[in-house]
């Protein structure tokens, strides 16, 4: 199976522009990318990544300039037998987590993220294309039947938290355990509870 | 196995209430309550409703007029065996998940809701109390952990996904095929895709 870890980090995370300086989303969006691909690694997989520009990370960089959906798609032609696809902003996946979505039966496994993304996919048939523009997660299961690929679904929250916006970094200070998390409370980021409501905070340094 | 689903008619979502006049406040609540309470009747357990108020769902009713938490311990104490709670706002419940949440082996099972709530829980330690105040989920492993009892955690986006805010309906039109889902459509609710971003609108009457 290849697996593939779309990163571009010329562009990181601009959701997160009100929270965080342009150097500490590069510096996130990294530990972010390391955690997905440790789980990886940790698992005794191969994990490339697809990138936008150069990143040194000790693994394969697969280079391709354009846009999510065309690069991934590139990778999904020339690739025979099973893909995999992995975002790299899911600091909460874990090797469990992996395991259900690589060993889930189908033609085409898709983890929907929240608000109808898809976070990661396996792809095990020839015609299936991936569109990431709008509700990806509803058009990557009209593609599927389309081209009669029988679909699996997997349910997890940990894989459906891609970390957009500063509200999801309360996610990763709750259940992440890898260098996403530490580098949030390193940066003084920290969960507090006002009137039964869970928010975010930042220390002063 | 007892289930229970605690419900509170005289108080229905009221962080929907920039979005949800009270007697759709209450129709809508009342559509996601079915849809629980239909899928662990599908199982073949016996729900039941755990409510502050009069309720009418052709299931048994405990009526307790106190708050989530000691209206919750009252039923643990009274309770020999395995206790199910399962939050009535869950619309996105399928049986599968509940078959994951109630087969997990543990004391006490978990399934964290989004921003560090518990959605669902299954108790098997008599000594076991929940405290559904601020961040849930953390206090309830600490609580297990203070009397020795060992956990599991549900990893389910369905069981994260309680409905609170306008915002999780797209969760509920992206992923959910009951009642409240019904309920969202026929109430004018749709999605749309806007610059890329997945956003909820609602069609004029």
């Amino acid at each position: 199976m290849r697996v593939i870890v779309p990163f571009a980090p010329d562009a990181p995370k601009t959701r997160l522009a009100g929270t965080l300086s342009v150097d500490e989303r590069s510096a996130f969006a990294r530990a972010m990318l390391d955690d997905v691909i440790g789980a990886l690694d940790e698992m005794g997989l191969d994990p490339e990544v697809l990138s936008t520009g150069p990143v040194d990370v000790g693994f394969p960089v697969v280079r391709d300039d354009r846009a999510l959906t065309p690069a991934v798609n590139a990778v999904l032609r020339e690739t025979e037998g099973t893909t995999a696809v992995v975002m790299a902003d899911l600091p909460l996946v874990t090797t469990g987590v992996l395991r259900r979505l690589f060993e889930a039966a189908g033609d085409v496994v898709l983890a929907p993220g929240r608000a109808g993304g898809t976070n990661a996919l396996v792809v095990r048939h020839p015609a299936f294309q991936v569109n990431f523009h709008g509700t990806s997660f509803l058009d990557h299961l009209a593609v599927a039947r389309d081209i009669g690929a029988n679909t699996s679904v997997i349910d997890s929250h940990r894989l459906a938290t891609d970390i957009d916006e500063a509200d999801d970094f309360v996610e990763v200070l709750l259940h992440g355990d890898g260098n996403a998390r530490e580098w949030l409370e390193e940066n003084g980021f920290r969960i507090v509870v006002r009137d039964n409501h869970v928010t975010l905070t930042r220390d002063q340094e």
